[in-house]
């Protein structure tokens, strides 16, 4: 298995503002071979997720950095191509951290098998995996939807904020998406089922919201920060929760973080903001993948994939995500 | 009683920045006579409070503003001079919010008859009063204090701020207070006795805080909002508790609110940050004042009061409220 190349991009420099291929540098380095307990993985997917350009900042977070030198981390799903663990066989479907490369070597304890048959393996890295449950637990365990309650989502076309909005419907909430461009807004509502939707590129937020949310507003799933979470804070109903899920706005920003300037409205409306990350819920997993599988079954939550092709394509296609230019769950296509 | 004068400050404008004399004006008028159901209180005591600052605004808030050309809102402490109320006779000393002036005309239902023996009488506007029972609501409910955990309290040495930290290190936490200037930061460790302070005017909070708080951060009691609340942001242990009460150090900024630049760590930490005014425990004041009562009388709850003489300096005592250059809770001393 040696004589197995694999390409990888691996962090070099930690990025300045946006990410950009100077940042990595691009590699082909033997597969190697699995030790007892580990696999060799064939990636197919990666994930692309907004999560990434924290990982590569120097710093405390909930994660450890990603070091210099080392294999991007990224969410993947691949198949086994060589075992060393009886719990895995060969040309078993799993997900887990694969990092941005061809081939994995991982514990077996740290991936996921997966049953292939019951979605396309892009959705594994969406509404039926990390973005899937990131949505499912901060929605309800956070923000304990209550029917009839009004609820906003960011990013609402997203990964992340697809799924939130639909389980919001699902919990029988009025659900608002805020999403970038008319095609976006047009998904939201028409496939996904959101009441309304708020193109921010096209429209005053802060205008739009006080006519779609004429009761205050509820429930504030946050994956965007800056202006709008600003705009929906001025729009708070009392007891309202706002979920702290990300804030791709700020992530790439050269200056310092921009705080929420309104959250006094928390004080005036007795209002909460809670953070979370999924890795939070790992214990609950189970839970929440059975409730999402049960959903897409049922036919109650829908989901988009856009898949870019080739490895190669990486510092590019995770700058798009930045830019916001991808529609749905955005995926790197690896292998067949 | 027609003849009886009143003096009054009036709201005459809505401050820009900080709060000035011309903001008022200073009126003499006729006490006026209690209707049915109503009784004429003589004002001995004015609280001075941060809230104050808000009311002025116009704006839609937990509480009217202030209408321009009326009696500046203000809650007080004095003695029924003439009652048309079954409920309250002459000569009870009754709290509620009488506005600044002399005298003022109240519903009977709208105050709160106090037994003067208990306590000196500026006590019941600060550690047995509104800021008492902010303390005690906003700890306990919001923050939900753990023994042994850690609480950093600003505004320390403040009325609701010194009961904040004593009701901490009843429940046996760990206590650090941030006060302004060596003086304050001695009483709240020497007679409140609260573990540790730090001076931020002489001091570097974010090292200080490092220093005391090698755990990180479990519960943060806010009063002052800015720098020092990005300080302790960066400082939080997982699952903690921010209480947001107020943020003075913003409320006469002519630029616009300073948001927490360092919001994210609510995510990276699970934490929450939650606001919330008084009257939102208006239904449980009667378990707030009981507890209260008792600590002060078991010599748990210590306060001090920061006294002014004369109803006319208010302008200039209010803007000593908020250039933190009272030490304990201020009021006005309006008559005997």
């Amino acid at each position: 298995m040696s004589t197995l190349q694999n390409r990888q991009f691996r962090l070099t420099s930690r990025p300045v503002g946006m990410v950009k291929r100077s940042d990595f540098e691009f590699v082909t380095a033997p597969a190697g071979e699995p030790s007892q307990g580990e696999v060799l993985v064939r990636v197919q997917y990666l994930s692309l997720d907004p999560a990434m350009r924290g990982w590569m900042n120097a710093g405390r977070s909930y994660i450890a950095p990603v070091g210099l030198g080392d294999v991007m981390r990224a969410g993947g799903i691949g198949r086994v191509a060589v075992s060393d663990d009886p719990s895995l066989a060969v040309g078993d479907t799993v997900v887990g951290m694969t990092g941005v490369q061809d081939y994995a070597i991982a514990k077996a304890r740290d991936l996921t098998r997966v049953d292939p048959r019951l979605a396309p393996l892009p959705r594994f890295l969406g509404a039926l995996g990390m973005p899937g449950l990131t949505a499912y637990f901060g929605l309800l365990d956070i923000g304990q939807p209550i029917e009839g309650e009004t609820v906003v989502v960011s990013a609402a076309a997203g990964a992340v904020g697809a799924v939130t909005g639909q389980i919001a419907k699902i919990k029988g909430c009025r659900v608002i998406g805020i999403a970038g461009g008319p095609d976006k807004c047009r998904y939201v509502v028409e496939d996904l089922g959101f009441d309304a939707a708020i193109d921010y590129k096209n429209e005053d937020v802060q205008r739009a919201l006080a006519r779609h949310c004429p009761k205050g507003i509820d429930i504030y799933f946050d994956n965007v920060g800056g202006d709008i979470l600003d705009a929906v804070l001025s729009m708070l109903a009392r007891r309202a929760r706002v979920i702290i899920c990300g804030a791709i706005s700020q992530y790439n920003s050269m200056e310092s973080m921009q705080g929420p300037r309104n959250y006094m409205s928390l004080l005036v409306n007795h209002a909460l903001m809670e953070g979370f990350v999924v890795f939070d819920y790992a214990a609950r997993y189970p839970e929440g993948m059975q409730a999402l599988a049960g959903w897409t079954i049922a036919g109650k939550l829908k989901a988009r994939e856009d898949i870019v092709e080739g490895l190669e394509t990486f510092p590019e296609t995770l700058q798009k995500l930045f830019r916001g230019e991808n529609f749905g769950k955005l995926v790197i296509k690896v292998s067949e």
